[in-house]
C-alpha cells in the first residue's frame, strides 16, 4: 500500500474555514423560485404545520438532522480542551454522517459542562432537530446525561463513545468468536478502561450472554469490595468479575478469552501470556494502542486496533451512520438495546464468507455497512418488543 | 411578464424533506481522507485551537455561520404560530444566506418565548455560531432580547424585521426622495405600525435627520399624553410627533411627504389625499400592501410594496445577506448604526443612473447588492467612529 505521510500542513490547509457547507436544496435565482422557497410560498408550509404539527417532519429537515453535541470534555484522547477546540471534530463526525449515513448534521458545542444546563438547552432546541448524537463527554457525567437526555426527548439519542463502539467490538467480537471457535456463553472478557466506552463494552457483552466480564480501570479490577467506586461503576461491580478477581490488568488477564482496551493503559509485557490459548486482542486505544499488534500477535489468535494502518480497524463509523439512518427512518423514538445488537449482526454479518483472523469486521469505507445497518436498526425498532 | 401561477402543491413539493442540505467540503472516500478530517488528523486541529482559542475562527466553520434564531411569534403575518411551524421560514432565511451572502446559515427554532431563557441558551451554544439573525420575533419583546443579546455575545447580533427592513426603506427613501426632489430635513413621515419594523425604521429615520415622524399603532398616533404606551413606545413618544398630532392615520397624513406602512392594517379611503404633492408611498404589508399601488399612485409620485409582483419591491434580502457578510468578512464584534446606514446608502447608489420613479431600489436578484453593501458594511465597521 503505497501511502504519503500526512503532513500538519496539509492537515491545517484541509482545515481551513471548517470542513463543513450549508447549501439550499433549491434553487433561488427567480422571482419565482424566491415567492416559493421564501414569502409569499413559505407561508403556506409554516400554516399547514401549526395546523397539523406532524407535518413538520415532513416539510423540514429537522427530522433527519442530527446534531451532534458536546461539551468538549472527553475529545479524542487529548481530555478536557472545551467546547472550541472539540468543533473541529464534530465537524468531522457531522461531515460522515452526511458521507455514510446520508444525514444531515451539524455541531452544537457548549460552553457548559452542567448536565442540568445541556439538558435544558437541548430541551428549548428540540423542534430544531431529529435526532442527538452525544459526542465527547466525560464520564461519569457522559452516563446521567445521556440517561436523562433520552427520558426528556422524544427523539433517538445516543452517546456515540459509549454505544458506537459497544456496537462494533460487539461486531467484531461475534466474528472473532467464530475464527477462534469459541461460544459466547464460555468467553470470559477483560475490559481496561471503565469510561464511556468501556462501560458500555461491558453491558452490551452482559446482554448478549458472555460468561464474565472483568473491568479494569486506572486503580485495578472492578470488584464488589471496592469502596471507592462511582454509582455506575458500582452497578457493574456488582453483575461482573463473578470471582472477585482484585488485582492488576495482569491478574484480570489470568485465564481470560478476550482484552478488550478502551483506555490509554499500555499493557505491561507479558501480560497477554496469562490469557487463554488462541485469546482475542482488541487494543482500540488511538493512535497508540495498549498493545502493539505485532507484538500482541505472538499470543493472539485475533487483533484488532482503532488505527487504519492495521488490519481489522475497530472504527465507530461502521455503527453509528446507520444506527441513526435506521432510527430515523422507522420514526424509532429511542434506540434500544435490540437496535443497538441489529446492528452489530448486521455489521458482523456483512463480513460473510470472507472471515478470517485479519478480517473480522468490514472496512469503514465499505459502502454496503450503512445501508445494511440502517436496515437492520430499522427492522429492529419495528419489531414489537423494541 | 409571463408567470405560471404557484400552485400549492408545487410549493409543498419543493418542501418535501426540508429546504437545507449539509455538505462535506472534504472528500472522505479514502483511508486517507479519514485520517485528514477525522481521527487522527483532526486531533492536531483541536490541539492547535486549545493551546491558542482565536485559531477557531481560522480552522472551523463557526466564525462565518449566521444562526437564524426565532422562537416562532411572530413569523411572517401568521403571528405567534411556534418555533416547529416558524422553521420553513428559518430555512428559507438560511438559505438565502448562502445564495446572496455566501455564508453558511442554520435555523435554531426555540420552544421557549422567555427572554431570559432564549439568551441563557445562545450564551451557551456561543462557541458554535458567528453571528446570530434574530427572526419573527414578537414585539416588544424583540427590543429587549436584541439589544440584552448584543451586550451578552461577542458577536454580531441583528433582529431582521427591525434593521433589515429599517435599511432597506432607508435606501428606498433616499432615492424617492431625489426623485421627488426633497431634502431628508425638510421631509416629514408617518409610520403605520409600531412594531420591530416600525421602531427601527422610526430609529433610523431620526438617525438621519427627518423633519418629525408621526408613529401610529392599532390605538392612533402615538404622542406624548399616551398613558397606555410601552417602554418603547413611550421613548419614541418623546422623540417624534413633534406637534403631537392626536388622531387615527388618516389625521397623521395630514401635510405628511411619506407614508411607510408596516402594519397590516389598510388605509381607509381618501387618506392619501391629505398628504403633500409629490407624495411617497411604501405600503409594505405583504401580501396585501396597506393600499394597492394603483389606488396609490393616483395621489403619490413614488410608490413601494414588499410585493415582488409590482416595482420597487422593498425586501429585506436586499440588505442582510451583506450586512452579516460585511460584519464577518471584517471581524466586527457589533452591527453598528453606522453599518446600518452604510448599508442603505450602498443600496441606494447602486440604482446610478436608471433612478427613477418606478426603480428607487434594484432588484432582489441582482446579484451586485449583497457584494456592494458588504464592502460598505466592511468600511464602516473600520471607520475610527464604529
Amino acid at each position: 500500500m503505497s501511502t504519503t505521510p500526512i503532513s500538519n500542513d496539509e492537515i491545517f490547509q484541509e482545515h481551513r474555514g471548517g470542513k463543513l457547507r450549508i447549501e439550499s436544496k433549491l434553487p433561488l435565482t427567480s422571482k419565482r423560485d424566491l415567492s416559493i422557497a421564501y414569502t409569499p410560498g413559505v407561508a403556506q408550509v409554516s400554516r399547514a404545520i401549526a395546523a397539523e404539527p406532524e407535518l413538520a417532519k415532513e416539510y423540514t429537515w429537522a427530522q433527519r438532522l442530527v446534531v451532534v453535541v458536546s461539551d468538549g470534555t472527553a475529545v479524542l484522547g487529548l481530555g478536557d480542551i472545551g467546547a472550541s477546540a472539540s468543533l473541529p471534530v464534530m465537524e468531522g463526525k457531522a461531515a460522515l454522517f452526511r458521507e455514510f449515513g446520508g444525514l444531515d448534521s451539524i455541531p452544537l458545542v457548549l460552553n457548559t459542562t452542567n448536565v442540568d444546563e445541556i439538558i435544558e438547552t437541548l430541551i428549548r432546541l428540540r423542534p430544531s432537530f431529529g435526532a442527538v448524537n452525544l459526542e465527547d463527554i466525560s464520564a461519569p457525567r457522559c452516563f446521567e446525561l445521556e440517561q436523562r437526555l433520552i427520558e426528556a426527548l422524544d427523539c433517538p439519542v445516543m452517546h456515540d463513545d459509549q454505544h458506537g463502539t459497544a456496537v462494533v467490538v460487539l461486531a467484531a467480537l461475534i466474528n472473532a468468536l467464530r475464527v477462534t471457535d469459541r461460544a459466547i456463553g464460555d468467553t470470559r472478557v477483560v475490559v481496561s478502561g471503565a469510561g464511556a466506552a468501556g462501560i458500555a463494552v461491558t453491558e452490551i457483552l452482559l446482554a448478549v450472554g458472555v460468561a464474565d466480564v472483568i473491568l479494569v480501570d486506572s486503580r485495578g479490577t472492578i470488584h464488589r469490595d471496592r469502596t471507592d467506586l462511582t454509582p455506575t461503576k458500582a452497578h457493574y461491580a456488582a453483575v461482573t468479575n463473578s470471582e472477585t478477581v482484585v488485582g492488576d490488568v495482569v491478574d484480570a488477564l489470568e485465564g481470560a478469552d478476550v482484552f478488550v482496551g478502551v483506555s490509554s493503559a499500555k499493557l505491561p509485557d507479558g501480560a497477554l501470556e496469562r490469557m487463554n490459548p488462541n485469546a482475542i486482542v482488541f487494543a482500540l486505544s488511538n493512535p497508540d494502542p495498549e498493545v502493539m499488534p505485532e507484538v500482541a500477535a505472538e499470543h493472539a489468535a485475533v487483533v484488532a486496533t482503532g488505527r487504519s494502518d492495521y488490519p481489522n480497524q475497530i472504527n465507530n463509523v461502521l455503527a453509528f451512520p446507520g444506527i441513526f439512518r435506521g432510527a430515523l427512518d422507522s420514526g424509532a423514538r429511542r434506540i434500544t438495546q435490540d437496535m443497538k445488537l441489529a446492528a452489530a449482526h448486521a455489521i458482523a454479518d456483512l463480513v460473510g464468507d470472507d472471515l478470517a483472523a485479519d478480517y473480522v469486521v468490514p472496512s469503514p469505507l465499505d459502502p454496503r455497512v450503512a445501508e445494511a445497518v440502517a436496515a437492520a436498526v430499522g427492522e429492529a425498532a419495528k419489531a414489537p418488543t423494541a
